[in-house]
């Protein structure tokens, strides 16, 4: 068994979602937003942001961090203001001795839709099937960083079977 | 007699310059460039940088932050890994309770050079002969950062001056 972290970053709303994998059923522990207010200095966002994950983190105790990387349309304003977020999430989790990966929304969409031009309210369907929720995500942010934390497990299953299937090679040579 | 930092964040190369100010004298106390290996993960890093900053900050004790902004040319995905730099410098200073102020590179070395466009070693040369330095810096990353807190030094000079006009004003109303 082992417990992953998604992470999808913003200066105003920080999406996580931490999932339980145990075999092939995947379940969802926790999953929510950050959310700071724009009346607040930006340095002041971003301590609250890395306390939240700090606190979930030491929580959750995941095994390894998710992170959404950034879609092509943004612009560099906005690039700017995500990549401070991302900062202080990737630095909550190198605190800990975690180690990040980066998913493109298309690798996320295709992991979780079978599609990488999947909708957004098809995310959401999937997530709390996926999941077994009783309903779908409300908030767009947490289903996001839980269809990260659900494309990571699978990548860290794939790779546990290239470990696995290496080990055994080597086992025969 | 206050003492001000600058900051030029980069995931590869941040610059640092810290800066007294006494009355209408400025010197630098201390300036360099923390740098990173391309061959540690990212989350490490920022995680360097961080503790680096963190450091620093504790050592020189400055009241306030002032960050070099991003210039305009930059790309997305440069701006993606410069924002994750500014990041973890921000929350450094938030950690201690300090304020930052963010200078487009227009500013800083109009600051220094009175004219916006000044070129490079421009900047480098002022910065050694405002600061009283020997040469000029060796760094480029040192340099910029020294001419931040040199701009956030007059910046924080000229609020000085308006608050105490203010208190003036309200003294004899």
């Amino acid at each position: 068994m082992v417990v992953v972290m998604g992470i999808d970053p913003g200066l105003a709303n920080t999406g996580f979602g931490v999932v339980r994998v145990a075999g092939s059923s995947m379940s969802a522990i926790d999953g929510g937003v950050i959310e700071t207010s724009s009346g607040l200095a930006p340095e002041k966002r971003l301590s609250r942001i890395h306390a939240a994950l700090c606190e979930l983190m030491e929580w959750h105790e995941p095994v390894s961090v998710g992170l959404e990387d950034l879609y092509f349309g943004k612009n560099v304003r906005s690039a700017l203001a995500v990549g401070q977020a991302r900062g202080v999430a990737m630095l909550a989790a190198a605190e800990r001795g975690l180690s990040c990966t980066d998913y493109t929304p298309q690798a996320v969409k295709m992991a979780v839709c079978g599609s990488g031009g999947a909708a957004k309210d098809q995310v959401q369907q999937m997530v709390g099937a996926l999941l077994g929720l009783p309903s779908p995500p409300a908030s767009d942010h947490a289903a996001d960083a839980l269809a990260v934390a659900i494309c990571h497990a699978g990548h860290l299953g794939r790779e546990n079977a290239v470990q696995l299937a290496s080990d055994r090679e080597g086992a025969l040579a």
